[in-house]
Formats: structure tokens, C-alpha cells, sequence
């Protein structure tokens, strides 16, 4: 199997912002397209031209600053949506337009009252106007996770005749099983004339939770772009996470899927982009959540102590997490009280750590959490009955 | 295929508690636990007893209060791991021990520097000294994800000769993806004698985000128990989220596996669950987190405003939702200012409407969302223009 790469395409700036509470003005997203571009994305969804003045802005500002990524901006398959992303794109170094159209039974019938040869003829239209001001267009198939293999096979064949570059076959409601989105690319992939000359892309979403695994089925099954956001961040329950399918990818190697991603920029980058947003990640959140390398029970800590590999698949440092946290709380066992007494000036013999222990479990079931000041405390009721050494 | 009942073990008050921040009193798990008897859970594991005093009388509690579902203790291979468990539990009107340890190399090696065979020895020890007291006893293999098939099953083996009922295959350390940890329950399924007797049992952690795509997974191969929590919570990134597993069973028919949660207690159990753990969920949290039912792009409000499946998969009030929100912002189109302006009284033609959504994307613009409060203004100021009718 040849070593392949997976294009990281950015929309956090995009479908991560379309987000109630998460607007940003155009200086805010100027320096989270900084960074993006620092940090390796292959592609930046820059913003929707054509939905407001603001995003018309940044989408332009973001074009002008960004040197290695690409941009690309959002549309509808409509003239004017193209015309002014196209505008808005004009010094991007690199640019893309995103077009397209919904190809579901549910979205033909209800949001556009069409016929499914109207719904092609409208799809090749905007690709071929889109050719006309950039060379890189990507189409989406909106609501492709819910569209019959056939029809969507038979779309995706004539957006490629008219000059499609990237093939996105969103799973806009989150629907799909992971299997099920793998068939789905894979069948695309033997069954699309001229698919070999395009990039087909996932674009997952995470209503069942599920939108890393699926991107990750697509991958394996012949995708080589992921679309996706720092944090998962995004409308209802969000976009696939960037941090996840990238840890996923270098996690296993065997795959042989690579990003360009500089991983140890993604906890910092997931901090900017919480605070700039102001969407909270929540604690138990993977890869970037505060709890994602922090230990508390007893039998993971007696583990990570003895050698990190026991429980942890990922070496903190990796994502640019300084070390893995030993918290302790009723749950911890001696050798977590041990080791975060010793860090603090105190080597215990097996004896006076029997005895401390006992505090401990005392302190542990009255508080969430026993900190440095409380082993202090312990220490000191200990030393009545024996001396504690103090390295 | 048969119609096939998945079980679902619940872990918020043992997996979940165990996390830095999280820690109860036994009142406020006696009240977690009697509303999980109530969502319709199978089994729920109340605690570690050996490991505080706090955790044996909170095991003992719940087990005199609950009334329909299994109580489970959790304890290592150890003789008295055990039987304080099975203390902890004698009032249990079905009690289960949760017995096990560490099968994978690094576990073997590292953890216990024990051979092979004497982790088979104290395996089939451990559940035979269970067996004593209780007749229900699940046996862990842990790091099972990353345990060699042919040993994982071999272990499987003895410890069903010993009188195991249930077999978990935890995957500790969030390593697998869904095709491989689906292939190890197949496996399982195929090559351990005696499986037919007991039930396998998925015990995934979300270390890449992967957790419920796992037990999916597992499921879909022969599983019959999914161990997880509410909100995902737990050590690290946490274990598989409880309301993700069942929605995706529940929206994914074909699949023929149900469980017997009551989802319309979905949304009001996660919130009691993160207020009594102090733990937060984020907005984009799938099924419970706060924007899982919210729209605020225009092209999405459109199709939702035409069409609640257009965009949504799951109705809202399925999982104790009141309705889906339409947020207005800068992404926002002119059906959702309509039907927003609407709720509050004005009902506007196709020319108020258009001259109303220029002044409110300035608005939006501005600000991160546009509430009601803003529209009167709005329509204070389109009304200078053109009278408005207040139905």
C-alpha cells in the first residue's frame, strides 16, 4: 500500500463559526488563520462571502495573509454566491471555491422542489462558473450521507466533466455508521469515472457522535481529505475534530496515512480558539480536554507510575501537554500518594506510608481533590507518630 | 437476525466518578443512581468498595435503594477486593461482581511482572472466590484492546470454565479503531468455547475519540452489554457516552438491537449527572449538549424551517428536548428572521422582510446573536420605512 497523505481541510473558521455564540469579528479570525496556516492545515474554509459584509471581509483579509494553506470560500450553487467569493478570493495565493447543492431525497424534495436532473444540470453549472475564476474547485454533495449511492455516483461523474477538483460527500445530519460512510466512499471510488483524477473529501458530522470514525472509514476506503474544526466545534453537536483524526492517523502508523500536521501545536492552538470563541471544551473532551492525560484512580495511577506506556497511548508532549497529571482523590492508591509526596519533599518508608494513607483516605472522602497543601497537613499528623524523613 | 436486547451497564458512578473533580457523597449518588434505575439501565456499578470507606457505604446504600437493575461492584484479583465487595453488596436484589486483571504485555509485564499462566491462575481464582458469594460475575480482561486474540481468548476460556457470566473487553487505553475492536469481539465470538453462555460486554475509553464508534462496533459483532456513562464522562477522555449509544441504536433500526432506556429522560439525566459532578458538557456535545438541536446558518434554519429532518436526524423531544432552536446570527437567512419576527408578532411581506434583514445583519455583525429584544429594535427602525403588521 503506497504512503499516502490526508489533506487537512480547516473549517472551524467556517462551519465551526456558524455557531450561535461563536462569531468572530475579522481581526480575531485573521489570528486564528495565522496559526492554522503555522500549524499544517493543507486547506482553510476562510468563510461565506456572500452571507454578510463581515464574512465577505475576513474572507478577503484571510486570503491576503495566509503564504502555505490554501483558502477557499463558500457558496450555494448560485451565480452570485460564486461571483463574490470569487471576489473575496481574488489575493489568496491559493485559492479554492467550495460549491454545491443538496443530492438527498429529503433535500430535493423539501428544500428545493426539484427534479434530480435539475439538481445535476444546477451542480455542473456552478462548477464550470466557479472554473471561470479559480482552478481548484471543490463541490459537496450536501446530505451525500443520506443520498442513494447511485444518483450520487452519477453527480459526482458529471461535476468531475465539468472541472470539480475535490469531491465532498458530507454526512451533513450525522447519520451515518462508520461502515456504512466506508461503503459509501468506496463505492465512489469504483464506481465514478475519472475519480482518479479528484480528491474525494469527508465531511462528517456529530450528532450520534461519530463524525472522527466515520472520517477515519472514509480515509481508509480512498478519501484523502478530512474536513474538519479545533475542538470539534460547529453547528448542533459539531464538525469532526481536527485534533482527534490527526492523533488517530499518527496513533497508527500501519495505516499509512499521513497529515502534515505539527502536532505538538495542538493544545495551544485548541486553547486560542476556546478562549477567541469562547466555546468551552469540556474536561473529558479527547486530546485536548484538561482531564485527556490527568489520572486519578488508583490502579491507572500505580500504572502510569510504573511505566506511562500502561495506560497512555499518547505521550502528552506530543500534543504539547507539558506531562501527565497524578491527581489524587479517594481513588488513588498508595503509590500515587507516594509519588506526589516525594515530589514535594517527602520519602515515606512502607510503614509511615501505611499510616499516612489511612489521613489520606480521611481527607479524600470529605474533598474532590487532595492537593500539595493537604499532604502537608497529612505529613504533619504523621510525623506524631513517626519521623518522616524530608529529602 | 434476531431481535437482539443490548444491555446497558452503566458506569457514571464508578468510571465516571473516577476523575478528578467528579467526587460525590453517598447522597448525591443515591440519587444518580436511583434516576439511572429509572432512565431503565440493566446494570449499574455503583463503586470500588475496597478502595475508601466512603465507596463501600455508597455501594451498600444503592444497593438497598435500587429496584430494578443489577448492582455491580468493582474489584481487582484479589481475595479481599472481593469480599468486601460482595459485603458491600449483600443487600442487592441482583448483585454482580465486576472481577479482572490485565492481560496485555505491557499489563503483564509491567504492572504485574507476572508470566502468562499465572495471570490465567489468578484470573480463574478470582472469579471461582466471586462465584462464592454472588452468582453473577463479570470478569475484565483489561487492556483487552491491546491483548493478543489468541491469549485474550484463552483467557476467555478459563475464566467461563470458572464461572464468569459476563466477559468485558475493555479497551483501556482508547487505542482501537472500529474495525479492529469490532474484529476482536468476532473473534471472541468464533474461537472461545463456551461463548454462547455468556455475554460480551464493550468497555471502550474515548482517548481518540472513538468510544462509541467502538462499542457500535462490538455490538454490530456480537456484543450484548455496552459499558458506559452519562455525558461520556470518566478518567481521561472518558468512556463511551450512554446517550450516544442508545440514540444510535434507537435512529438505526436495520440493526435490530435495542436497549430499554427510556430516551425522553436522556437530556434531564445529563443535566442532573453535570450538576451533581460539577462536571460541564460542551455546547457541541452530541444528543445532551446545549446547541445539539440549534441552527444558526441560514442554509441549515432554511431547510429546518421547511423541514425538521431536512437537518435533524433526531427529533428533539425523542430525547427530552423541548424544540429545536433557530439562533439567529450573521449566518442566519431571511426564513429565519421571518420566523423569528413572527413568533413575536410581526408578520412581514417579501419587501419588509428584505429592507428588516439588511438592518439585521448589521446587527449581527456586530454581535455574537440576535435576540428578540433586537428584533423589536429592528423592526422599530424598518417601521420609520414601511408599516408593520402586528398580528
Amino acid at each position: 500500500m503506497q504512503n499516502d497523505k490526508i489533506q487537512i481541510f480547516d473549517t472551524t473558521l467556517r462551519d465551526g463559526e456558524q455557531v450561535p455564540g461563536c462569531k468572530l469579528d475579522t481581526q480575531q479570525k485573521l489570528i486564528i488563520a495565522e496559526r492554522l496556516d503555522f500549524l499544517g492545515v493543507d486547506i482553510i474554509e476562510a468563510g461565506f462571502p456572500v452571507s454578510s459584509p463581515g464574512d465577505f471581509t475576513s474572507v478577503l483579509e484571510i486570503s491576503k495573509l495566509v503564504k502555505n494553506a490554501s483558502v477557499c470560500g463558500l457558496t450555494r450553487a448560485v451565480k452570485k454566491d460564486i461571483e463574490v467569493a470569487a471576489e473575496a478570493l481574488k489575493l489568496a495565493k491559493k485559492p479554492r471555491i467550495h460549491t454545491g447543492i443538496g443530492t438527498s431525497d429529503s433535500h430535493i424534495q423539501y428544500k428545493f422542489n426539484a427534479s434530480k436532473d435539475e439538481v445535476i444540470k444546477r451542480a455542473k453549472e456552478a462548477v464550470s462558473h466557479a472554473k471561470n475564476f479559480v482552478d481548484d474547485v471543490e463541490f459537496y454533495a450536501e446530505d451525500a450521507g443520506r443520498t442513494d449511492n447511485v444518483f450520487l455516483a452519477k453527480v459526482c461523474e458529471e461535476v468531475i466533466k465539468s472541472g470539480a477538483t475535490v469531491l465532498n460527500i458530507p454526512d451533513t445530519t450525522g447519520y451515518c455508521l462508520p461502515e456504512e460512510y466506508g461503503a459509501k466512499i468506496k463505492y465512489l471510488k469504483e464506481n465514478v469515472e475519472g475519480i482518479e483524477n479528484v480528491i474525494i473529501s469527508c465531511h462528517c458530522h456529530n450528532d450520534l457522535g461519530l463524525a472522527t470514525a466515520n472520517s477515519i472509514a472514509g480515509a481508509i476506503n480512498g478519501a484523502r481529505q478530512i474536513e474538519c474544526t479545533i475542538n470539534g466545534i460547529g453547528e448542533r453537536a459539531g464538525n469532526t475534530a481536527l485534533e482527534e483524526v490527526v492523533m488517530i492517523l499518527k496513533q497508527h502508523p500501519y495505516l499509512n496515512l499521513q497529515t502534515d500536521i505539527n502536532t505538538k501545536l495542538l493544545y495551544d492552538t485548541s486553547i486560542m480558539v476556546r478562549e477567541k470563541m469562547g466555546m468551552p471544551v469540556q474536561p473529558n473532551k479527547a486530546i485536548v480536554g484538561a482531564n485527556a492525560f490527568a489520572h486519578s484512580s488508583g490502579i491507572h495511577q500505580d500504572g502510569v507510575i510504573k511505566n506511562r506506556e500502561t495506560y497512555e497511548i499518547i505521550n502528552p508532549a506530543d500534543v504539547g501537554v507539558n506531562e501527565s497529571a497524578i491527581v489524587l482523590t479517594a481513588r488513588s492508591g498508595r503509590a500515587a500518594l507516594a509519588y506526589r509526596a516525594k515530589k514535594i519533599g517527602y520519602e515515606l518508608t512502607k510503614i509511615q506510608l501505611d499510616t499516612a494513607y489511612k489521613t489520606f483516605l480521611q481527607f479524600a472522602d470529605r474533598q474532590k481533590e487532595v492537593i500539595d497543601e493537604d499532604i502537608h497537613q497529612i505529613m504533619k499528623q504523621v510525623n506524631k507518630i513517626s519521623k518522616i524523613a524530608i529529602a
